[in-house]
């Protein structure tokens, strides 16, 4: 049986490990085990090609905010070319981490499935292979739902998306979370006639409600959105499909050419069969961890989407770095999940780091939270693009620490930067009044949300009366 | 003779002064004297009535970097709604200020010219008037040098352009600095055709070099720009007027509905007669102010433009802060001018903070400077947007501190920020490396720039070759 210092399952963020391992350790031997199309999901079906893919939407909805000023008229996308562009750079990037998967001699690439067969044994392609120190980082895949007659009619996900070649007309999407919104949002401001159906209350549900307000208040202008209804049966009628929705008071039937289900994610783990390797999954099927990002069996880690935690790239890179700390330098170091910022980028844009103002009013009480607040057409940047959205802050009064922040409108992704940043070095809300902010710039709306500072109850006062 | 708690000179950063007074000290009397409409040049003839008119057109440069993905017809741009938003804007907010003004009963207003008659006293409206702090905020105007034929010709400046009505057919503009290349970047991307002509070889040279030839490649698309070219003389002929400069290799004439004169500015102290009231100046007639804001005479202090040192209105507001604290809370607070960010709102946008390769080399020694490097479109979202552009971040290799850090492109003065907080902060660059990015997001320009440090000659080299 073939013995590793590593093996790694899934060349995403596990590609860190095998980096920094094989940089450290010139004799190290990896085992590197992916099924699917080097690069892990982030490159090869999931933020990359999604941002190659709505990006250039963007433009469209600041033209139409400034439509009073710039006379232009959009006619339409490109949308061959968008997914040709998308296609080409995800291909060449892919091929680049394949080759140097298999020309770097002290790597064993598996393009396979594998199996746990015991514990710290895998089998693959027909080998069985061993190492104490195996890295889970295999990823998710789309959940799809039982709804009756979505196998027969077919279905889009957010895979089979990408091998899209013309822009269907009409587009019904099952889901209203980040994935859902992202690609209604795209194919709603390219000209596709697009119907999202979310079964909560209100789209992007895991977003503070005042921001899924707005999001579905200028997304609506494009797109039909139902929230509060459940897709339950899909049909084929004359070569489109027919989505049956029920609501609380009554139901409705959507039809479109495509439809795509977006409704989240589920662990790819129960392929390499865990429990066999003696690894617990919660009952969901993500892979437990500790602190340190240790399953319950020594020396095995699980990263990224395959622990279930936060699911995205910037998290699974992270984690990557700090199990590989652990696991090779016999370090201890805990993944700090407090200041993991992430976006939707739909628009307007949503950006979110820390916590949700009922989450931070749960952890700290009512009377220990400030909320500080600011539109962006406050700011003389924001009047002259016309541009919509604000920036709230949760503030730990006590502590004078940043809690959460969360931004809506233009720019939002990078806006929340600084606001990580701050929370990322532990400093105080105020060290954000003390830096020099551009006059006049976005990034004020950041700083003059965290000097207009006022209590929960007098921010939903003013939000009922002003947002 | 009326004595004042304070003498306030100009409605902008002045009115920082004004109001923290009022607040602290309900029986405070202060003399407020401007002779122009109140809220100070930023609002009423700087950044915010420029800012209006020109951010616009950042979204016809957008969509030009779009076009194989986003097909739009740009007709032009709507000039007279242009005019009268940025009108409306600048007088309503004048307005509510000259309001405060004159409804406060401890603020004596005065909308006139004032003059020193002798330290500590002031003449205007023929009256008296004496205080033993008294704070210049008296800001700046165009300067315009001496060309044979301009005064004759006429000749528009930041100033008098707010007041045009028609937007011209074509526009020569004297200057290459960030006046003259933010109104240059407007009116030829609005369809204007315009000529920048600038004596120096290369336009915005406070700028590192690299920048100013980034923005003249692509500003270059749309207006003639002619570097290390002199203004010789200017005619009127046929309505038009006729601009003739000198270059190295000889003359070229330009003709041009409109002249713009954007070659800096000049202090508007000399009004005040400053040496009367025993007020040092420099050569130039800025007002000298020590670390602590605080001219020669004790109690009197400059901010803003009156005192020549950064003529940003995010600079002025924080030295009208620390003058105020070191006037009435005898404190001793020094300004720091370390983490001062500025940005130039033309496309691709620059923004800056700190110091430059070749003053932080000076400083701190070539082999005491390492340079962090990234390009735009190294991430997804840079290439979703086809967006050209870099961050270079200056660093002192023994201190680990950011001392300077340059970025153009897409959101900029947004992405310099974080930059920004984390020097204010004087926290290490690695700080950025320890706060998680959004993947993909424009952020990452920043933090994988500070993940990609080199000397100053290998940063020459990768420019060199790559750019």
């Amino acid at each position: 049986m073939q013995e590793y210092d590593a093996i790694v399952i899934g060349t995403g963020s596990g590609m860190i490990v095998v980096d920094r391992l094989l940089r450290e350790n010139p004799d190290a031997r990896v085992a590197v085990i992916d099924r699917d199309m080097a690069g892990g999901i982030c490159l090869t079906r999931g933020c990359i090609p999604s941002k190659l893919i709505i990006s250039p939407v963007e433009v469209i909805y600041d033209l139409e905010n400034l439509s009073e000023f710039i006379d232009a008229e959009v006619k339409g996308v490109n949308f061959e070319k968008i997914m040709k562009r998308m296609r080409n750079k995800v291909e060449s990037e892919s091929r680049m981490i394949e080759k140097s998967l298999k020309e770097f001699d002290r790597i064993d690439y598996f393009r396979s499935s594998a199996e746990f067969t015991a514990p710290y044994v895998l089998e693959v392609d027909g080998k069985h292979i061993r190492s104490e120190r195996i890295f889970i980082s295999s990823g998710s895949r789309p959940l799809v739902p039982r709804i009756d007659g979505l196998e027969d009619s077919g279905y889009l996900t957010s895979d089979s998306l990408l091998h899209l070649e013309d822009m269907p007309e009409s587009l019904v999407i099952v889901g209203g979370g980040y994935i859902a919104i992202e690609y209604g949002n795209f194919f709603a401001r390219a000209g596709c006639d697009v119907t999202i159906i979310e079964m909560l209350p209100r789209i992007l549900s895991s977003e503070e409600p005042e921001i899924s307000r707005l999001v579905h208040q200028e997304l609506s202008e494009h797109a039909d959105i139902l929230t509060s209804h459940r897709v339950v049966r899909i049909e084929k009628k004359g070569g489109k499909k027919v989505v049956h929705a029920m609501g609380d008071n009554g139901g409705r039937s959507v039809t479109g050419e495509e439809v795509l289900v977006a409704v989240g994610r589920e662990p790819n783990s129960d392929i390499l069969r865990p429990e066999k390797g003696g690894i617990e999954t919660d009952e969901r099927g993500w892979i437990k961890v500790n602190r340190y990002l240790e399953t319950n069996v020594r020396g095995v880690y699980a990263v990224g989407d395959a622990n279930g935690k936060h699911m995205f790239r910037h998290v699974a890179n992270r984690e990557a770095v700090i199990a590989y700390m652990n696991a090779f330098h016999d370090a201890k170091i805990e993944m700090d999940y407090s200041a993991i910022p992430h976006a939707v980028f739909c628009q307007p844009e949503v950006a979110s780091v820390g916590l949700r103002e009922n989450e931070a009013v749960e952890k700290y009480g009512r009377e220990n939270i400030l909320i500080g607040f600011e539109e962006i057409k406050s700011t003389g940047k924001g009047q002259g693009l016309n541009a919509k959205g604000f920036a709230k802050i949760i503030i730990n009064r006590e502590t004078e620490r940043i809690v959460g922040a969360h931004v809506v409108g233009k720019a939002a992704s990078v806006l929340i930067q600084e606001v990580t940043t701050v929370m990322a070095l532990n400093a105080p809300f105020h060290s954000i009044l003390h830096a020099i902010h551009i006059h006049p710039s976005l990034s004020e709306v950041i700083s003059w949300a965290c000097g207009n500072l006022m209590s929960v109850d007098d921010y939903h006062r003013k939000i009922e009366k002003e947002l």
